[in-house]
């Protein structure tokens, strides 16, 4: 997806040996893109388990900087596998009650961890993200969608409600956009989703994926270990009352503070240079 | 208010014996009219009383999908009875603390049992939303406004300070814009209470009515099992950490999508079908 | 800043002993001003000491009864002074890490006491509001923004994070806002905070001063007890789940409408005169 880019050698193509997710490399960031186009890369078991892994990779990767969630087709994500759901596709030598707790636990383990990861993570989000896949997108750090891009949460066509996706997306946008969405269950626009605060930014779709490199880069540029000192621990802190969050976030800055990162970080500043950002091992 | 539509036989005229509200039905949609225009629909203690039971009434009958609470004349509601608030007309038998007590507590009351409803509810508000009346809309789970619409909490202006309204207002839009609000005691435009995120929609006046009955309509097509299994679940889950929230969430979902309703749902999507919704007993 | 208002007789001018702030006063009104603009209004332990001091002082004074924080020179406030933060000028007698412990401790607790102030803060802001400054915005009950002023939080361009502002505008605006401002430390404009919901109003540069006072002088003649019987509760429910936060509130409400302050508020409205508010002692 990101190739013929002309002789760029950091660019490293799918080595991932994932089923449904591919990987690739461009200065510093991560692409995870969930390639599996006829399911419209619905969030299956299968699905759930690669981006897991590879999201794990990508933490433990200290070339990686910044990670890219993206996807390849038309749709960025349909949601769960309905057919996993319903009991007409049951994992291996399980229940359809089995299933579904798998896959339900798995995805909150997966969305949890994307709040967990010491790493910058972008949803780049070229289509339709459905149920779990627009819970997806709003448990990224950051996002930028497409102008042809759609949000919706359309578990009450189906007998359901989309209470695990409203998590995320209850804690990013005001909780009567939310209930909208969850209610009528409509596909709203990038713009909305813009307008909602669910995204970043909208762009042209033929501009999506450089805006977000562009974007990811400059994250990348930054000190890896000063945004692991506090990217986790705002969302550990938001769920905290104010008083407790300013005595946790005074300790995470402490100890940024008094680290040799911020000593070379503060050095580079008066020296009027580039600050030589240590590894995130 | 929703007569006169030409012979639509479910159209029910109030048949609620509520003094101050006035009950319609139409097309799986109950109407709860705040009708009292001579107290711009104070929230007296009767009026709370009437609408919490009005609301129970409805939360009861199966025919009702969706709710929506309006108001007769050209105040939405004005909030609370000033007159009960200051011992000028206290409750039979009661002091002044004893009147505000009740007014508050049952106040309270009603404002939750909104949130724990298990039918979506609308707040249609044709004029000024004032303190206690403005909560309302804050507490309801969607907003339309009419352009003429307006939003204030000016407890500041007799000597004290919206502080029950602002928990539901400070829960739908940001502080600043709520504690802006608070402190001015200023009447706010619907396109304000638009940006704030304090409703969802705003519509030429005369076409107020029939927005929100199309709204309403379109969301009582969805499954109110699937609704019910989720809606009162989004607000217990906003209250908790991610975490729990996440996990809380799932068991909703597992439950949801083990259900027959979730089955009858899957099924009509895999058959290209309107599904046969149960009704919600 | 204020003077040469022609014969206001209530302009007092700084008689506040401060070092790094000016205190000014003016129809009822504090104006706290930061007064350092050598070190760009950076918060150093002294200049943290000098507003919290003269906060407390305004706290403390009857006649104050709207606060105004604003500052002198191009930048509103750089944030923590760098060379304290990193052992250049630790404080007398410290080593870097109790210098920074200092630094932290303190600005968390000037924050907290924002919050807690029976008093409305208004920041006024004329230029850069960056890291510590921008969350020092983030922690007042209103904003006034001219359209040069700025807003970062650029902690990543040395080494850490700027995990606690973080803990203020992630109250304050949409999580994927807040961490966009984070991750990329990018200045954002007036109009992108107006946006976020960070501040309140964006006015040209010229209008700056007297629009704050304004909005001041109009929240400084509604009822101080009024203000100060709500407007700390606001920041404590806010902490709380919906149940107990409607418990607290109403308490706060029912010790309010129960006052002599708001028996003078209800005469006057029912008498149609201005009322006599009591004095915040």
């Amino acid at each position: 997806m990101l190739g013929n880019r002309g002789g760029n050698k950091e660019i490293k193509r799918n080595v991932s040996g994932f089923r449904q997710v591919n990987v690739e490399h461009l200065n510093g960031v991560d692409w995870l893109i969930m390639n599996h186009p006829q399911s419209r890369n619905a969030l299956s078991c299968g699905m759930i388990a690669d981006l897991s892994n590879a999201l794990q990779q990508a933490n433990d990767n200290p070339k990686v900087k910044v990670i890219v969630i993206a996807a390849n087709g038309h749709v960025f994500s349909a949601g769960h596998d309905l057919k996993e759901a319903s009991g007409r596709k049951n994992l291996k030598g399980s229940s359809q009650q089995e299933t579904v707790n798998t896959m339900l636990d798995t995805c909150a383990k997966l969305m949890l961890s994307l709040n967990q990861s010491p790493k910058p993570i972008i949803a780049c989000v070229q289509g339709a993200a459905t149920a779990a896949g627009c819970q997806l997108v709003s448990m990224c750090d950051l996002a930028i969608a497409s102008q042809d891009a759609g949000f919706c949460t359309p578990g009450v066509n189906i007998g359901i409600f989309c209470s695990t996706p409203l998590v995320g997306i209850g804690r990013n946008i005001a909780s009567k956009h939310a209930m909208e969405m969850a209610l009528t269950g409509d596909m709203f626009s990038a713009q909305d989703a813009f307008r909602f605060g669910l995204v970043n930014r909208v762009v042209p779709s033929v501009e999506l994926k450089q805006q977000t490199q562009s974007l990811a880069q400059k994250i990348a540029s930054k000190s890896a270990l000063g945004i692991a000192s506090g990217k986790p621990a705002f969302y550990l802190q938001r769920d905290l009352p104010t008083k407790d969050a300013l005595t946790f976030a005074s300790r995470c800055m402490m100890e940024a503070m008094l680290s040799a990162e911020c000593e070379e970080g503060v050095d580079a500043f008066f020296e009027k240079r580039s600050a030589n950002w240590a590894e995130l091992s």
